[in-house]
């Protein structure tokens, strides 16, 4: 039980974890600090926050557990403050979508200030983002990757896993910073990419394609209708990673695309055969 | 309405074509042609088809309509002996995902023989195949492209083109068949082609990734389930357009990988949002 919970950012993942908090009784108030009044009244009418606060270290001070629901750059940006402000009993943690560089920032802080901070991703959300969007079960039956190093304070990883799992998720899973990176890399930031390489190369090569398109191509490409500025700031931030998994994607391709071209049928079914059983044991 | 319409391969298309002439009545009588007398008599069991044969010649003979619902090779080496047993007033039609080669040789036959075909594309499917999925909905509200060419039989046309809205096509839509090949490469093949690479780039370069994959990554490979020998055919049968679609493909990735290397995050995210505009146009 959370006496004071602060979610800063009360967007799809921010208003999500205050609505879930809010249904399944985890907090005594839950609090919702934005830049936005207007969206933060919204948020609140609905019943989701307590109170809301356009200031920052008003919204942490004497919060138990806060949550920053901001985009991987807008994170790194306000973890001294909320550092600054933080109790020496606040549990911070996070969900963004890259975790080395804010682990790293915060491990940084935490050797000046009181930063029991523990970096969190929930494998949830979707292509939609903003308040409006925000569900009460968005994360129930999610996995979420937690990011401790071995500085981490164990009663803060525990408070943070708890939190995830009080709000509904199936399965918290513990990864080092680095491993998550690649991690989401290859299943999540790298599929964005060719989905977006995908419906720009059908309106480069064949555009009157777009018109017969077929639930298949809907679904591959479902996720490049993402929000632009969140998928700057993700590829951005996992550059390194991102740019190494693309090496092996391309390395994929061109193995494939190898075997069509010689004409090797039983060398190219055997490939799709191998590839199909990985892709059906995902299920 | 239809005397007697025969379907050359009862799987996943040639019985969902059966279920849906039956249950609409478009066919006196549906006749099913296979090589499994088994699985054709489980199909005519169901209640899909009137009558199974093991011999094309027995089943093409007399029919009004011939649906060759097989991989695209099998179609190819198929039409032949079709042309030389069909009647004069015969409309031969198929399912096959390529058109060019299907189109070109069922023009060469027609020279020599009183052949009226006429390619068809419906773009339904899943990535399941097998009379086992086969469903009387499957072309529901779907796109069917039909590629005729200055040569075909008017009435033809219009049979195959009736056939199709009778069995709930939501659109017809008419393509050259070079222009169908280029399409379906870009919204199909290629598609498919890099959800088989990123599992595979997956597997490769982070396989733990697999163990904390989201909702994403499940859609955006779903097509990489897809059956290895129809794929095979497929990316063979289309390999000239396919290779074409490909390049660019490459181009594009290529261009956001360039803008994300360089940290160029406003041409990134103006990128993106060109790019989501149009996927969003495909809703």
């Amino acid at each position: 039980m959370i006496r004071r919970l602060t979610i800063v950012g009360v967007g799809l993942l921010g208003g999500s974890v205050a609505k879930a908090a809010r249904a399944r009784g985890i907090a005594t108030e839950i609090v919702g600090v934005g830049r936005d009044p207007a969206r933060l009244e919204a948020a609140r009418r609905d019943g989701a926050l307590d109170r809301v606060t356009t200031d920052l270290a008003a919204g942490v001070r004497d919060a138990d557990v806060v949550v920053l629901a901001a985009p991987v750059l807008t994170i790194l940006s306000l973890l001294e403050a909320v550092a600054r402000v933080g109790g020496p009993e606040t549990v911070v943690t996070d969900v963004g979508s890259t975790k080395a560089a804010i682990v790293a920032a915060a491990s940084r802080l935490a050797g000046v200030f009181p930063l029991r901070f523990v970096g969190s991703h929930p494998m949830a959300g979707s292509e939609q983002s903003g308040y409006a969007h925000a569900r009460v079960d968005l994360f129930n039956g999610a996995t979420v990757i937690v990011t401790p190093t071995d500085a981490s304070d164990a009663t803060a990883v525990k408070t943070v896993t708890a939190l995830w799992e009080a709000i509904g998720a199936g399965r918290v899973v513990t990864l080092a910073p680095d491993t998550h990176d690649r991690a989401v890399a290859a299943i999540s930031h790298l599929p964005h990419l060719a989905a977006f390489a995908l419906v720009d190369a059908v309106e480069r090569f064949e555009p009157s394609a777009f018109d017969v398109a077929a639930r298949g191509f809907r679904d591959t490409t479902r996720i490049a209708a993402a929000d632009p500025t969140m998928w700057e700031e993700i590829f951005l931030a996992n550059r390194q990673a991102l740019a190494a998994g693309l090496e092996v994607f391309r390395q994929a391709l061109d193995d494939l695309a190898r075997l069509i071209a010689a004409g090797d049928g039983d060398a190219l079914r055997a490939s799709i055969a191998r590839i199909k059983a990985r892709r059906e044991a995902l299920r």
